[in-house]
C-alpha cells in the first residue's frame, strides 16, 4: 500500500458571527488553498464536506461552488469528530485507489443543531456539555488531586498560544486570575474553562505519493489512524470519570499503527472542548502517567495545542478536527510562523473528539524531515 | 490489495407510512441479518448509516441501539446515491485496512427534507424531480421516437417485479392502460411514471476476505466502482437531456476496474426514479446502443430490477442504493427466490443516481461460483 500524504491545508479566519452562509464561509480555505497552489484544484477528485449541519447534498453543492468536478462526493457527521472521521475517508479513498487527491472541508455555524444531543436521555437534566465536564472534573480532583488552578492553567497557555494564531477567535491573552474568576456555570467549570462554538471553516488536501510529490516538496505523511465509539450516550463513555475509553483505545491503535511511541511525539493537538479534558487528554494518550496530567500544564508543557486549542481558537464543530490537523501539519513543515516552538517538528498527533468523548478519532502526522 | 465482499444484506420492508422512528426503522434490516448470523455482530468494527436526516451522530446512535462498539462511525449523505456512497467508504475502510468487518444501514422517512433541493436556482419555476424528467422524456421521444408506451411499460414491467419481492411497497400489477391513463403530472410523465417516495431502511455487511469467508461460503466480491459528480444544480448535468454525463463516466470507470464489458452483466439494478431515467440508464450504461433504450425495455428485458426497482419498490432515499445492491446480492447468491431469473448469476452492476443525475455512483458486484 503507498503512503497517503497532506499536501497542504489552510484554516479560515473563526469568528463569533460570521454574517455569512455555511457554504461561503466553507469555501474560504479552499478559495485560499487555490490561491497558492493554482493547478491543484483541477486535480481535485474527491470533495469531502464536514459539517454537523442539515445541508443535504452540502458536498456536491461546495463543489459546484468552487467549480470541481470530482468523482466522490460525501457530506460526512460524526459530531464534533466529523472532520477527522472525513480525513480517515480521505486517506482510504485514496489507500484504496478510488482517488488521488482529496479536498477535506469542515464548516459549520454556530447555531448548528449539533450542540445538542437531545437524544440522550441517560443525561438526565443535564443535557448541556458544561455538565459533563463538571463530573469530569471533580472526579479528577478528587482522585488525583487536580486543582481548579492548573485547569485554569490550561486556558490561560491555550488563549497565549491563540495570539500568535491569526485564524483564532481570541486575540488577546487571559490571566489565571481572569480564569479563576469568570463566572460559574457548572463547579468547578467556568466560564473561561469552556471553549465557544463558533462559525468557522478549515481545509486540508490529501494525495496519494505521486501527486503530493507534484505539489510539495514537504508533504505530510499519514502514518497512523486510530478511532473507537465506547457509547452515544454519557452512562457508557468511562468507567471512572476520569479518562476516556474511547481516546485511550483509539490512541492505543494509532501508536500501532505508526509504529511509535508517545515519547516520540513532538507536537499534539488535544481536543480542549472544556480544560479539564486536556489535562485528561495527557493521561489518554500516556503523554504522562495517570493521574499526573494536572501538574503536566503546569510543567512548561509547549507541545500541545500550539495553535490555541479549541479553548483558544474557538470550537465550529465540524472544522474542529481539520483545523487541529491543519495546525500540525504548519508545525511539521515549519511554517506556524509565530507558533513554531522548535523547526522542523518530525511527529506531530491529532485528538479529536465528539459529544463527551463518546467517540475519539486520532490520526499520527510524520513530516518528510 | 485483498478482495472486499458482501457477507449479507437484508431489505427491510418499503412502507408509505411506518409510524416509527427512523432509528428505530433502521434497526429492522440489522436485527434480521444478526438473527440470521448471531455471531457477526461482534465482529462489526464500522457503522455507517446512509440517510438524508438531519439526525447529527446518528450512526454512533444507531451503533448503541443496535449494542455495537464500532471503530469507524459515520452519517454519510449524497441524497439519492448516499447509499452506495456508504458501500464504498465500506469496501474503502477495508480496503485500506482500517477496518475488517462494515454494517452498512440505510434509512429515510418519506417526509425527509432531502427531497427538496431548494438551493438549485438553475431549476427556476420547476423545482420538483418531475419537471426535469419531463425534459428529459420530451428529448428522448423527440430525438430517438420514444414512446409513452415504451415508458409506461418500464413502470409494468417493474411493478409486476415487485409483485414477487415482499420488500416492496407495491404487492399488486399494473397494466399499460392504467399507466397511461394514469394522471398527467408534468407532461409525458404521468402519475405511474413516478417513483414514490417512502419509510424504508436496508442493509449490508461488507468484510475483508478472511472475514467474509468465515460467515458465508457464497460472498459477492466488490469488484468495480465508479462514481462521478458532474454538477449539483439541473444546468449542468446533460448536454443533451437525453443522457447523464455522470452516469456515462461511473459506468466506464466500473467497467474498467472490474475489467468487465457490459455483456457480460447478468443483473442489473438501475435508478428508475422515473420511467424514462430507466430507458437512458440503459444506454448509459451501455446495455443498448444510443437510442434504443425505448425498444430495449419491451423486448424481452428480464435482467433489470429484478426486485422491482424504484418504481416497483418504492424510494426511501438514503436507504435505495443499498436496497439495489442487496438485490444484486441474492440474485448472485442465487437466493432472489420467486425473483430468480437464472440461478446463479455471475456478474451484477448498482446504477444510482442523485438530484436530477447530476451525480451517479455504479458498483459492479462478482459471485464466487
Amino acid at each position: 500500500l503507498s503512503e497517503v500524504g497532506i499536501v497542504t491545508g489552510i484554516c479560515g479566519k473563526f469568528r463569533k458571527n460570521s454574517s455569512t452562509s455555511l457554504l461561503d464561509l466553507a469555501c474560504e480555505p479552499c478559495v485560499s488553498i487555490f490561491k497558492q497552489y493554482p493547478d491543484l484544484k483541477d486535480e481535485i477528485d474527491c470533495v469531502l464536506f464536514s459539517t454537523t449541519s442539515d445541508i443535504q447534498y452540502g458536498s456536491t453543492i461546495l463543489s459546484e461552488y468552487l467549480g470541481i468536478k470530482s468523482n466522490i462526493s460525501q457530506r460526512i457527521d460524526n459530531l464534533c469528530n466529523s472532520g477527522t472521521n472525513a480525513i480517515i475517508s480521505g486517506y482510504s479513498f485514496v489507500k484504496a485507489g478510488l482517488c488521488e487527491t482529496v479536498l477535506v472541508v469542515g464548516a459549520d455555524l454556530k447555531n448548528t443543531q449539533g450542540k445538542r444531543l437531545n437524544w440522550d436521555v441517560t443525561r438526565g437534566q443535564f443535557p448541556f456539555p458544561v455538565h459533563w465536564a463538571s463530573l469530569f472534573a471533580k472526579s479528577h480532583m478528587r482522585k488525583f488531586g487536580t486543582t481548579e488552578e492548573q485547569m485554569a492553567s490550561v486556558a490561560v497557555k491555550n488563549c497565549n498560544n491563540a495570539m500568535k494564531n491569526p485564524s483564532a477567535i481570541h486575540s488577546k491573552g487571559i490571566t489565571l486570575d481572569e480564569v479563576l474568576q469568570s463566572k460559574k456555570i457548572a463547579g468547578p467549570i467556568k466560564l473561561m474553562d469552556c471553549s465557544y462554538v463558533c462559525d468557522g471553516a478549515s481545509a486540508v488536501v490529501i494525495a496519494n505519493k505521486e501527486k503530493a510529490k507534484k505539489f510539495t516538496d514537504n508533504p505530510v505523511w499519514i502514518r497512523g489512524i486510530g478511532s473507537y465509539v465506547s457509547s452515544a450516550s454519557f452512562s457508557g463513555i468511562s468507567d471512572d470519570l476520569s479518562s476516556l475509553k474511547s481516546a485511550k483505545i483509539a490512541a492505543r491503535r494509532a501508536y500501532d499503527m505508526a509504529e511509535v511511541r508517545p515519547t516520540d511525539l513532538d507536537v499534539v493537538e488535544v481536543h480542549d472542548a472544556f480544560t479539564i479534558m486536556e489535562i485528561i487528554s495527557y493521561e489518554d494518550l500516556d503523554l504522562v502517567a495517570k493521574g499526573k496530567g494536572g501538574e503536566y500544564v503546569t510543567n512548561g508543557n509547549t507541545m500541545t495545542n500550539t495553535r490555541g486549542g479549541l479553548l483558544g481558537s474557538g470550537h465550529p464543530l465540524g472544522a474542529t478536527g481539520i483545523a487541529q490537523t491543519v495546525e500540525i501539519v504548519e508545525q511539521l513543515t515549519g511554517s506556524a510562523q509565530g507558533r513554531q516552538v522548535q523547526t522542523p517538528h518530525r511527529l506531530g498527533l491529532v485528538h479529536n473528539l465528539a459529544a463527551a468523548g463518546s467517540s475519539a478519532a486520532i490520526i499520527i502526522l510524520g513530516g518528510e524531515h
